[in-house]
């Protein structure tokens, strides 16, 4: 064995089947593909310009994000999709001896970062209802991460309850990561206007329908963005390459395309939800593009490979114990949804 | 002061100036655009795939890769740059309390990231010709982090020295940035059918003229390739995204193209190097894309701004006493260089 090796569990992540003509719902990916500004932007883009560097600061598309936000571009910081961002602000901002706070099902790479960077940490459980309880998250700790909506269980917690933990934790950070926001949340930046410790994590990835291009970014206080711009700064400068930048920007510039297709997922979402509850589904109210449900009639595991055999995947958590009777679907076009329905139909009878 | 923050002096990367027709010779790029086919391969993209998560492995570049250098695809790692593998590379492989060893003068990000993550280092002064003395790593160690040939020097070190500098090392990793290593050296890939402990990184920053794509990879053995992926499951799996692993993969097949163009590099360099030596300049061997050279009629820092007048910019080190006189200049197109030679020559008398 040689010295310095580190001991690490490999995470694993997702399955990314390479099978066409599937139904993927397992991934959290956006229905319908990028804006046409996208589509024009790629094409246009000369690939002689890869010779050089990227800039170290995505100045344009800051400003961009800056304007669409209604926040100052020095606020911003972009990285190479919103783990990038969440891994950068765990060595950060949570330097602390005391434990962080997160809850037990959340986004399940918290506990990698704060593993693989030493960061002492206590997860806590959700209630019965799968919700994160405001109390819980007023008490001694060295800092606070929370996604909102939460993710797998796509529950919102309402700005006014996001605001009482920021309030109530203002000796440390507390990270909001809103992959999700877009999909029918009130977002936590006016909280940026009240408070110095809080730190807000979005994505392209799934409201901007670009995961492949991995692009996610992070806004914040003056005081939080100097420390994690050093770190950035520190890991790997040029973290978001020429073509990430051009298109993100094409993206923001294209936000009404967004706003339609979030809003027409999200009708989806919730007519399925009606859908799956007619069924007898166990259906968590989200705000999200997936839905973490029940079924009745037949169990998790069952459906799951029923679903697998019509080549439609979902995600199911066999191994996390309060979730091994749900699957999690990610909300498709409404004619995809409404083929999952007929083969969810048929699999409960 | 919020608990927790991160207490670190940020690292300052090199200008990226925006000024248009200028000769940019201060970051190493490749005089030569990027091959005919991944002009192709860019123009033929369909963003519509961009909604879709990539792939975790990037299986298909690793395959092209290893074929090209005549490994096997699960000896390769690939990331968002070679910035990106050696990061994880100091997380993976240097865990000892014992120092890891790398030379004073090198790339300046060991240092960098061996702070953030805690590792303890040593640095050993290059001798007085500015070369790495195989003896020095002769010795105790956490692990060992050479550049062959090394920046911003250019001095390549000799296949036999490099060889017995891992096998003294058995115990501990040894990792080769071989950045610039298609600019003349001879690579130690050879070294990985005889040793274990040897990591070798690349990127398509240079060779490839690709520094605006970000894509780097790594080659090791199979017991540090699984410990290695661990980390990279534990930071950021998605980490290159569609665009760089589609256009990565199109320069591996075009690397006929990319020998062309090094060897062309190669010989500008090898004539502007005898050209400045006419002109009493100090001009230190390279095997890379760039000279580390010395003025004689001139100060570093006077012919620095003179240069910088007439729109072609160089690298100063003002602040790194050992190469404080000295320029570090890219070597760019055969135009470029004799248009830089004849600027050299107006500001020399």
């Amino acid at each position: 064995m040689l010295k310095g090796l580190r001991q690490i569990d490999p995470y694993v992540a997702g399955s990314q089947p390479a099978e066409k003509n599937i139904i993927k719902l397992n991934t959290n990916e956006n229905a319908y593909g990028p804006s046409p500004l996208v589509h024009q932007v790629l094409k246009d883009f000369d690939a002689s310009d890869l010779r050089k560097y990227s800039t170290l600061d995505q100045a344009a598309l800051c400003q961009l994000l800056a304007e669409n936000l209604g926040v100052s571009a020095d606020q911003i910081i972009v990285g190479n999709g919103s783990d990038d961002i969440l891994s950068m602000a765990f060595l950060a901002f949570f330097n602390s001896d005391d434990p962080i706070l997160f809850p037990d099902l959340t986004y399940g790479f918290y506990k990698v970062w704060a593993d693989l960077y030493h960061v002492n940490y206590h997860e806590i459980p959700l209630n019965d209802k799968f919700e994160i309880v405001t109390e819980d998250y007023i008490a001694d700790n060295g800092g606070i991460i929370i996604t909102n909506p939460n993710a797998p269980t796509g529950i919102y917690k309402s700005l006014d309850e996001i605001d009482r933990i920021v309030k109530a934790n203002q000796d440390v950070v507390v990270v909001i990561d809103e992959a999700y926001i877009n999909f029918g949340g009130q977002t936590a930046l006016p909280l940026l206007d009240k408070y110095d410790n809080v730190f807000i994590t979005r994505t392209f990835s799934k409201d901007a329908s670009l995961a492949g291009l991995r692009v996610g970014y992070g806004i914040g206080s003056p005081q939080l963005m100097a420390v994690i711009n050093a770190v950035k700064n520190s890991v790997n400068p040029y973290n978001v390459n020429l073509l990430s930048e051009a298109l993100a920007k094409a993206a923001v510039q294209s936000w009404d395309y967004y706003e339609d297709t979030c809003a027409k997922i999200s009708k989806t979402r919730d007519w399925f939800a009606g859908e799956l509850q007619k069924l007898g589904f166990d259906v968590l109210p989200s705000k999200t593009n997936f839905l973490l449900v029940e079924p009745e009639t037949v169990s998790a595991e069952a459906l799951f490979h029923k679903l697998q055999e019509r080549k439609i995947y979902v995600r199911f958590f066999p191994k996390v114990d309060r979730i091994k009777n749900k699957l999690r679907i990610s909300i498709g076009t409404q004619d995809e949804m409404e083929t999952v329905l007929t083969v969810i139909k048929e699999a409960s009878l």
